[in-house]
């Protein structure tokens, strides 16, 4: 597959984190590109949130470059919107583009200053190093506890247009909207409200159904930039369903990454009476400790999974509850099914877990979510995050 | 102060846990004594839940005994409810008491059979034993994964009359509701009414006012016994505060014996709009495992703390917030406040921790709030728990 045309990138390190590691990174569209985003949803938002929301709009979804760094979140400081503005305006500046034609993105460390000075200083020196080749640059930039980057691609009707996906995120993983940093890149020609809708729905299906820890971040940007120079305007079904791909296939990465994560878990929910119950019982299970510790220690406690769902704050039925675990039925209508905890909780110590609620024929409503588990490490890791 | 008069205890080893241990035990009253409960909100229920709920209904509030076991939930099993009664019915037939006088409650693995026999055949034995001061063996015989026994007692106008509680509880804490088994005995003159109101207001600050882990179980169960022995009506304001007392005290204790935790944390919220607003603003923070890492971390991240209520669902202004940690004031309007990060550490290595969340004089809802850090040993606890 090649990558969508008409876009360069570069990373450089600014001296934003301790270690000396890229830090800054530039996306650049050679022409205008029709833009789409979607941001957190929580009420405390990061100063580049703030202004790339009032750029997103004010240019009518019409953009041409992303800054984004990493090891400071410019959040919850007296200078967080006044750098992401000052560090955007200097972007476009050198560049030649409007100041709103800029998506600032931070993401680290809340309540630290962060300061324009060497974000600007380093701005002319990745203009210079710009290169269509680099997106892998990019991809490692912009990680924090990530241990390795994440990128997604698809084409669309053997490569006429073609779309290239980044992101980062391992903790502070919620579904609640975006979640983390991700950003698109595709070479089709799409007008901006076709885009909007097209991300809309792909979201749904990918960044809103994955979860680690149940928090959402103050910084969370999926960003998705279309620059025609393609030429190629696919049908809606066909870009819809490579955006959903690419952005499915980012979240999950993220959450295969997720801190400290050993299994990467897939569920399942069936048989409620809406989609929206059968998300509701799955973000509970996913989001429950107690479910995600027992699968680190391959313990087939299904009792967990089923108090759980209880939890949802779903009206159903416990006795036409059925838990299936790596495809071995645990729990047929709300109580214990025949099987053996020893084939089980040997399919359980497999990177990949596979865990069914089915709630036999009450409905059509379904969803799938992916998890992962919770380990020592979770907490080895955010117990010393800043030090 | 002296016990509540009127009530007598016992415990056994029934052989329901698998190390010989009292796992099950009977809290007789006297005479028929005015009751009251709360219980779980989880959807599915074990079932001695339903029972107690039926007998405390169709008793209106008069009941004498409680059979309680540990190491088993009898929850999600085709038995269930049937054991939940029979065994409920055989207590009642050995005292001489009607079967909707009995509360029976359970605790333990979801999911296994809970046979009725080793039970009843215990029956007997724990009824040669009652006697007023076995009251810290019930206390003992009911824990799981508890370290130590939960007590607490209070008296009204100089031991005219007392209240003495017992309580289990140390993971799947969650405060939607009662979360997890807590008895309480008073021989206050009370009418069933009178109990009930006084124990849906206790509640309210105590037990729905901690989490450890933000599971609910299955089993949740809080009943107030008051038997009349002393003879004496206090006012429903003293008798309200003492029982208030008691169960604030018995949460507290759940809490400081989280699964894993070393640190005790109190969080309060002042200057919300409302009381409600605070509370979902201490809860969301109070179940941050973000939060709860950095604290197990002494780790002044106050940005996890902003972040979090941030996603408690709650509209504030974050240029409103001021956050204080240990009496060290960290964040002012939503910005990092001038401290010494070395002092807090040092200050974040006590056993208690206080963090307070101030909106600043945008209202007058406000909360208080336990919780406990996050610690590793949470995580070695929960994924080898049936094991």
């Amino acid at each position: 597959m090649r990558m969508p045309m008409g876009f360069s990138y570069a990373a450089t390190y600014a001296g934003i984190r301790k270690v000396a590691k890229d830090d800054l990174a530039l996306i650049v569209s050679d022409a205008p590109a029709s833009a789409a985003a979607v941001f957190t949803k929580n009420r405390v938002v990061a100063g580049p949130v703030t202004v790339a929301r009032q750029n997103l709009r004010s240019s009518r979804g019409r953009m041409q470059a992303i800054l984004v760094n990493a090891g400071n979140a410019n959040c919850a400081t007296p200078t967080a919107e006044k750098v992401a503005i000052e560090t955007s305006r200097a972007t476009a500046e050198l560049l030649g583009i409007k100041p709103n034609q800029v998506l600032p993105a931070s993401t680290g460390v809340i309540g630290v200053p962060l300061d324009a000075r060497p974000v600007v200083d380093c701005l002319f020196r990745l203009k210079e190093t710009l290169d269509p080749s680099r997106f892998d640059a990019v991809a490692s930039a912009i990680l924090t506890t990530d241990t390795r980057p994440k990128t997604a691609f698809a084409s669309i009707k053997g490569d006429k247009t073609t779309i290239a996906g980044l992101a980062k995120g391992s903790g502070m993983i919620h579904p609640r909207m975006a979640t983390t940093l991700a950003f698109i890149m595709t070479d089709a020609a799409v007008t901006p409200a076709a885009l909007r809708t097209a991300l809309k729905q792909a979201i749904e299906r990918s960044f809103n159904r994955i979860t680690v820890d149940g928090d959402t971040s103050t910084n969370d940007t999926v960003a998705v930039f279309a620059n025609g120079a393609s030429k190629f305007t696919p049908s809606a079904k066909d870009f819809n369903a490579g955006l959903a791909d690419v952005l499915a296939t980012l979240a999950q990465q993220i959450v295969r990454d997720g801190e400290g994560a050993h299994k990467f878990v897939t569920i399942d929910v069936t048989g409620a009476a809406t989609d929206s119950a059968a998300e509701k019982i799955a973000r509970s299970i996913a989001n429950s400790p107690l479910v995600k510790t027992a699968i680190a220690g391959s313990d087939p406690n299904w009792g967990r999974i089923l108090s759980a769902a209880g939890n949802a704050g779903v009206a159903f039925d416990p006795r036409h509850a059925d838990i299936d675990m790596q495809g071995i039925t645990v729990c047929r209508g709300g109580v214990a099914a025949n099987f053996s905890e020893e084939d089980l909780k040997k399919k359980l110590d497999e990177p990949e877990c596979a865990v069914r609620f089915n709630l036999r024929g009450r409905g059509r409503g379904k969803t799938r979510f992916w998890t992962c588990d919770l380990t020592e490490e979770y907490i080895r890791i955010n117990a010393s995050y800043r030090t």
